[in-house]
Parts: structure tokens; C-alpha cells; sequence
């Protein structure tokens, strides 16, 4: 039961998605919110700590996240969600899981053949490919499942 | 024997600084480096348990670190050391060790009263002002003792 989880890195609420490799079910997709009223350093703690029950509740192991290199023009914004994707990558290297990273435009060129398609293009592409019974809501949800599928298909992985 | 750990985040090499609160003597101070040809995951892996071992081993009650929202100039490296950063106030975090945030500016106006001061007048400054026998290197050590005196001597954390 090989599963890989997929997530859309974000400090406020982080997208996931445990797909299994071999029947393409999703086993259990939703977000990751931290509480907006405290401090930066307990919501880490808060996303950290519903990452690490994630992965040991799923025997995962891959996990595939979205490179976040493209949010330049809100530097402030990206530079919270590297806080959130370091402690993201944290739990999976300390767990000696594989990590694939793919840019959000691979992700959606692989799944809709367009790497600038709309949040909606992508909701109702991943919905189609997993035959999901309906359109995943938020749309954080369905980036996560979209790059799990990147790195199921061996799509070409970021690289630094 | 309250202990404050000063901290210049960075990817490659982290400034670290170990105070005691009563007697401003540095118990320890130097560098976290991490293998720069390996994978970010693995990188952030190695500066956590690092980190870890250092809190662990000094018992540490309060963590100081730079803020990094002056880094837009260079919105990669920021991210990057965003990625680091989280690390770091996680292992804070996680321990329900106390964090103070300060910015750069503030760092060095506190400590020099001018604050664009360059790296070797705030090396030259925490040399005076801890009365250590020789400047600290490289200048992220200097820059990990000056944001734990700014939190030691009580000046305004950042907010977010």
C-alpha cells in the first residue's frame, strides 16, 4: 500500500492529499489550518505537529510539494509560506521519506496540458482524472492532489 | 542560569550565540553549517538536529532570532532562509521555549545607534560590549550575539 501525499504548502492552510499509487483512490485529502491569532512560531508547531500524525496515520512514502519560486511579486507572503514549506520538508527528511518538488506550472501543465490554467481548470481536470464524485473544495485541495499525480506519473521533478 | 540563544538564520550557515542573562558571558557561539551539495530537505534535517542538540545541551529559556523581511532585494535567498527559519522556530516551538523577533535595523541601532551599521562595526561594537578578548568570526556570530543582547536588554521584539 504505497501512498503518496501531496501538498500545496501555506502557513494559513495547506492543502493535502494521501493518494494510493497503485488504485489512484484518494485514501484522505483536506487542509491544514493554523490558527490566524497567535504567533508564527506555535502555528509552525500547530502544522507540524497535523503533518506528523498525517504521515504516521498513512504509512507514506513520498511526499510531493509545490515549488513556491514563483511567488516573487509577493515576496512578504512567500517568504511565510518558506517558514511553513521548511517545516514541511523537515517532517519528511526526518522521517527518511522521498520529497519531490515540481514547480505549480509543471504541475498544471501535466494535468491539464496548460501551465497557466485557472484554480478552476485545475479543480475540474483533477476531478476528472481520479473520477472524484465531486470538485474538491478549497482549491488547496486540489493542487495537492494535482502535484501527489505529478510525481505517481514521474513527471520531471524541480531542481535547485 | 537562565540562557538566552542568539540566532542569525541562514540555510548555509547559521549564526549562533549562547548568553547567560545574568553574567552576559558567551557560553558558546559559532556557526551551523550544512552540506551545501545535498538536498533541501536534507539540509533543513541537519540544521534542525543541530539546533536541537544546542538547546538541548545549554538550557536555553528564551531564543532571539533576525527577523528577515528586509531580505526583498533578493526574494530567492529570502525564501530559502525563510525555509531555515521555520526550522528554527520550530525547535523553539516545540519546547515552549519563549521567541523574540527582531529586525535587523533594530539589531544594529541598538546596538551601534546607527541602524545600517556594516558587519564589521557591529563585529567591532559586541566586542566592546561583551569585553570578548577578540572579534567574533564570521560576522553571522557577531550578528547572533547582538539580537541575543537586544533581546537580553529588553528592546522591542518586531510584530507581525
Amino acid at each position: 500500500m504505497a501512498r503518496t501525499l501531496g501538498i500545496d504548502p501555506s502557513l494559513d492552510r495547506t492543502g493535502y492529499a494521501v493518494i494510493d499509487d497503485a488504485t489512484r483512490r484518494v485514501i484522505e485529502a483536506g487542509v491544514l489550518r493554523t490558527t490566524p491569532r497567535t504567533t508564527l512560531p506555535a502555528r509552525l508547531a500547530e502544522l507540524a505537529d497535523a503533518l506528523d500524525e498525517l504521515i504516521d496515520e498513512h504509512t507514506v512514502h513520498r511526499v510531493a510539494v509545490e515549488d513556491l519560486f514563483t511567488h516573487y511579486k509577493h515576496p512578504r507572503t512567500a517568504i511565510l509560506m518558506g517558514h511553513a514549506r521548511g517545516v514541511i520538508l523537515l517532517a519528511a527528511a526526518r522521517r527518511g521519506i522521498a520529497i519531490e518538488e515540481f514547480s505549480a506550472t509543471r504541475v498544471k501543465k501535466a494535468l491539464t496540458g496548460n501551465g497557466h490554467a485557472s484554480k478552476l481548470q485545475v479543480q475540474r481536470a483533477i476531478t476528472a482524472t481520479l473520477g472524484l464524485s465531486r470538485i474538491p473544495e478549497p482549491p488547496d485541495v486540489a493542487d495537492a492532489m494535482a502535484v501527489a499525480l505529478c510525481a505517481m506519473n514521474g513527471e520531471q521533478a524541480a531542481r535547485r
